[in-house]
């Protein structure tokens, strides 16, 4: 019998979300070994399963680095000990040890019942006020905030891998989507979107200017005016180039209806945000009817939320656009609140900041030309996220046109 | 007055066509001096242009390579030389000091007078027979033949940039495809291939298998139906994944109409190539009505050329398929001659090979969402062509439906 | 009691290697269901792991669909049926209901014993001479040959990850190489190379021309001096530009030692082609010292198997290049035969034509500097490649000086 | 004669800058018509050259159409106009009619003789006061600023291409990176680099967090320590990756050295971020001891500028960090502020920022490992880029290596 050795327990879909294979791999990783005392997958797939294992350290501390490494991946100790909290000595600053969270599911031991981890996100910290449990950023912590440290007590489950009839998701399961048939998937995407409205769920739209540029914003905004879009996450671009393309007709410069250059068209971005700053905001400019159609328009007009959130290369940027970030995340995360769908359209840098905000069983749509950026994206987390290397300028209007006025 | 000058004249778009500034370039890069005497630009935009130049060099040698790449570039001196050669000396050797041809329209000085050279390619010889040359491969070279040698007697035509109405070349002048509305970016090519057509022009496709993965096949075969290609070029992949699709309704084992795996659909692709071999050909699958749809068969039944040339990484490959690569670049320039229009998808190895094999006057679309292939395939000398940056299996659809049943 | 249900077995590393997902997903996929039986992981990370299940169809079809699906994932059911076989009618046409291979190890349940299937590659069949089984391309396929057909009495194993030591492939484990230290990567890279020949392993380089553009053919010539490559397989190209190196000092007319465009440099890789011409091949130009440095040459020197595959693009091609793409692809594969690890850079063509060659337990390394090939290349089935995005030009340099004269 | 037509004239570098070629491009764009008057190109290759030309519209507005258009490409007209100007309503609005900047070189016609605009950038507007222009950001603009309106009496000039010796903008003229040999790229930009120094010129680098990902991090800190980085722009990732690295020895959780898996290795960066909050800065981090390598540290002991932009997708961000964009700008522009060579590496959200600021007349040099951001930049008018395709963490310590300790 190993001196060094402590018992563990999982449970859920272990098989399918491949929870147990990730967990031999981390002992394996960190040089341990384990047994496996029982097994008992759920004889129908709807089951849960559950498995306890012996894992086996060299030494005191050595264990204790399986077992941190193993919590992280929903593994729970049958004595469950109460989670340990610090209070943070100053404003933004964590305790040392604090315990860093990731996106999925998280609930914490505390005094001795499960508590669910309210809000969360990827790389915060989890903050204990009674007997509720809230995912925080580290320039929301507080002096004197109780901080959860350590790892014990803290169970992590990662969600299931959707399989609700037919949906894109799992159309998409296995190889890459360049080797799928574009129409094919845009329609599962509209179909998806279709039903997402039904049981009333919130999309949420994440776009960059491309969606202009590419030709696009005609389908954009026809799916915020029937409702299949209830929420626009974006930065200055986008809104810069909708507002010159549905005031000039011309995207960067060139008139979209017969592709010739206007005239002076290099000054027409530039043209489109002084007309912003000449009403004030989007807003205004749209009640004083100098902007009459496109993304903004219909977002004004529909009166859903949009946050536009700047970044080092606007030009102006409109006045429209939250300057400082972090009120910027603050903001977007408002927006993604209780969101079912979000869907990710040519944009990293927008991406990237609402993957790392969402929650991980939000369904999550990335759509972009470059490969890389899909990639990128789901390496850094958003692992539920579906990848489609499609081109915007084609792929949107034939979505737009599957859903048509349905609802 | 320098003692190593020489005098060089050109003639043509000098400007237009940026040769006045590859010229001065060429001389500035190998540290040479020249001197304008004469330089007339027509006055209208129709009119050719003139330029005399003294070039300096350090010394002999210096001069000489100077000129050497000048010539390159369309110059051409006062006092003209008949043109060298040099007998072969064996099959499928050059004489040394062989001149290496490149794309462009051509002409050889011989027997004091200008004599065009047929059949241009790029990186081949010129073999002169009587009064008539001739662009010729390595493998072609026979011993005896004539071979051109140095770079005296030898004028080459950089062809204008196309001006003529407003056609999807003049369209996409500037910028990056990945910047430009898809949706009309396909109208305009809809339009080329229309305007082609009516002046009887010769439109070949080069394709991937990518047409059948993401879809675009129906579309193709159409286009194939309705007259608006006229040849075939591919590998084996094209032709095993669309016969797949054809007899299968599978694409890479997946249903197309419900996006369903296909029981067994791994080995449809192995099946779709047994078939053939079964049949004989994919002609005679035709005539013993096997395969009854798709872009092979709108190939056998309009009557229209194709040519399957073999690759290492074929399965197979078919019976149809040109297995000596060799021979199967014969085939290719056969079906190349006289093309108005060559469109290139998804197919970086076909694309490259064509792109080889024609002169720099045809017009070439080049259509992938990968954009390296786009940027690779002209940094190759394949300069001339227009390259679309785009989701084919969204693309192509938008193209043939903008065709429609016109001609 | 389910009317339609079958026992099966499956057994080995489940976990680690996925198995046990793949089938509960395959069933899912398949919309069958299952219950567990049985199942026991090793207890230890050494011991192999045994799971029984009971699958379930809608009705016999159904479930010999599902079958048919997990004996591809190695499931095998208690009471084994002898695989069956049909003769081929034919020369090159398979039986239909032919079996189409994996690249996995195979075993066929053959008189009553199970019989290992030689010579391993994808999408072949299998023919079965005597007690012997061989995995045989269609060409090859004789009329009256025994090939095996359905899908019963078939066993598939996939191969376990590789843990032995911290070697690249445990490194890599999760993550994209582009966010991992390059020069680490190059260390590991170099390691493994040097245990594989500790283990008199064999080692085989796939590699495209940028080996030579971007400036890294010195380092690859060394590797072949020093015995850390075993065995070379390239297209025309790669020779042709290495000669170009080589004898004139150039990469695409651009001289390699200061950076200055050489005179007439445009014309150099075609002076590298004809000069093999002239000498006869690659082996007469060293003998007769007219090459005598490089790539070929150290093949040459070491006596070492090159293969240079013909492609529709080359120029000329080389003397030495088979132009007949059915023999080079037998040539490939008599050099892969009992290769131990394979490098493959920069070429898509040659890399994705020799994974498919390759049993499933070779280790494979992809360099590329442009992801998508990576991605492309592991989609195909060569899932057990080592993908590393890195620029070669700097890569391959510092894995040589990693390796030094160490052997 | 006709009745709408008008003189034009330009100076400079006319056919080696392109700028005659886009002259004449423009005028056939928009479907005019011109005459060549007079063209006198410099008889050496540092003169300059001078061409008149006759600008003939259909009718008042298409000439002035077209005029509009040719005073963007540097052409002045005989009669030389005074700019006009209009003076600003309100803050943060442009006067109708504003001119919009490019970002090369620019003087207005004012009272009567040239004036130069200080401090270009691109899309911005043009500020009068007293003898003095300046271009300014439209968030700068105040009430009653005199803001430059239409195009006349504007005169803009492309700089020359520089030729000044062998330097890598010269080496990488033509042709695509990915062909050329890196480590012969890597000593040309060490060259520069010298070069610049020895001027005493300013060399800023703009980086990503891939600079520590890939394993740079060391070289970039060698550089500024040995003064040949003199300023740092960057976002919140680089500098917390550096401290991750400098402080725990991992990059995203990864031992460097070792390639082993830190325990709780994922919550490395979030540790790093919390010990800047505890100290307070990064500066004070450094006095306390705190950091004691790295780049952020060498920045601070060497008493460089650095300035850390915020962004959306920022963790924390640190206290350093300027989280309001339009401030951000700012403070990037005074550190920019006589730069001559600008390095911009793996970010192209702080490079495309940076770009924008730039006058056309700075070197620029982009590397990053993604084609397309490279090509991305160099399309949003930063046309004066290098750009080379590599892999930063080989690349990178390269160039370092050939510096050395030379100065």
């Amino acid at each position: 019998m190993n001196k060094y050795s402590k018992i563990i327990e999982v449970k859920g879909h272990l098989i399918d979300s491949l929870v147990l294979t990730k967990i031999f791999d981390r002992v394996m990783d960190l040089d341990g070994k384990f047994e496996v005392m029982k097994i008992s997958v759920g004889k129908l797939k709807t089951d849960e399963s559950y498995a306890k294992l012996r894992v086996i350290g060299k030494n005191k501390t050595h264990l204790s680095e399986i077992m941190t490494a193993l919590h992280r991946e929903g593994a729970t100790t049958k004595t469950q000990k109460n989670c340990k909290t610090k209070s943070a000595l100053k404003n933004m600053v964590f305790p040392d040890n604090f315990y860093s969270t990731t996106n999925n599911h998280t609930a914490i031991y505390h005094n001795n019942k499960w508590v669910d981890v309210d809000n969360m996100m990827m790389d915060k910290c989890i903050v204990v006020k009674g007997n509720n449990a809230k995912c925080v950023p580290i320039r929301e912590v507080k002096k004197g905030d109780k901080v959860v440290v350590g790892e014990e007590g803290i169970k992590v489950s990662t969600p299931e891998r959707p399989r609700e009839g037919m949906n894109v998701f799992q159309f998409m399961g296995s190889g890459s989507s360049s080797e799928r048939p574009t129409q094919h998937i845009a329609r599962k995407v509209a179909e998806d979107i279709i039903n997402t409205k039904k049981k009333r769920g919130k999309i949420v739209l994440v776009g960059g200017p491309a969606i202009v540029h590419t030709g696009a914003a005609d389908a954009v905004a026809k799916m915020i005016k029937t409702g299949h879009i209830n929420a626009v996450l974006a930065g200055n671009a986008l809104a810069v180039h909708d507002v010159e393309y549905a005031t000039l007709g011309t995207s960067l410069g060139m008139k979209v209806k017969d592709g010739t250059l206007a005239v002076r068209g290099h000054r027409n971005h530039m043209d489109a945000i002084n007309s912003v700053f000449k009403a004030g905001s989007l807003k205004k400019m749209v009640q004083q009817k100098k902007l009459r159609r496109g993304i903004m328009y219909e977002c004004v007009k529909k009166n859903i939320p949009f946050v536009l959130a700047g970044s080092l290369r606007d030009d102006g940027p409109l006045p429209d656009v939250i300057t400082d970030i972090a009120e910027a995340q603050r903001e977007y995360k408002k927006v993604l609140k209780d969101a079912s769908m979000v869907i990710m359209v040519s944009t990293m840098l927008h991406s990237i900041a609402t993957g790392n905000m969402l929650p991980a069983n939000v369904k999550v749509i990335v759509i972009d030309i470059n490969q890389p950026t899909v990639t990128k994206l789901m390496d850094r987390g958003t692992w539920q996220a579906l990848g489609i290397v499609s081109d915007v300028g084609a792929f949107l209007p034939m979505v737009a046109n599957q859903i048509g006025g349905k609802k």
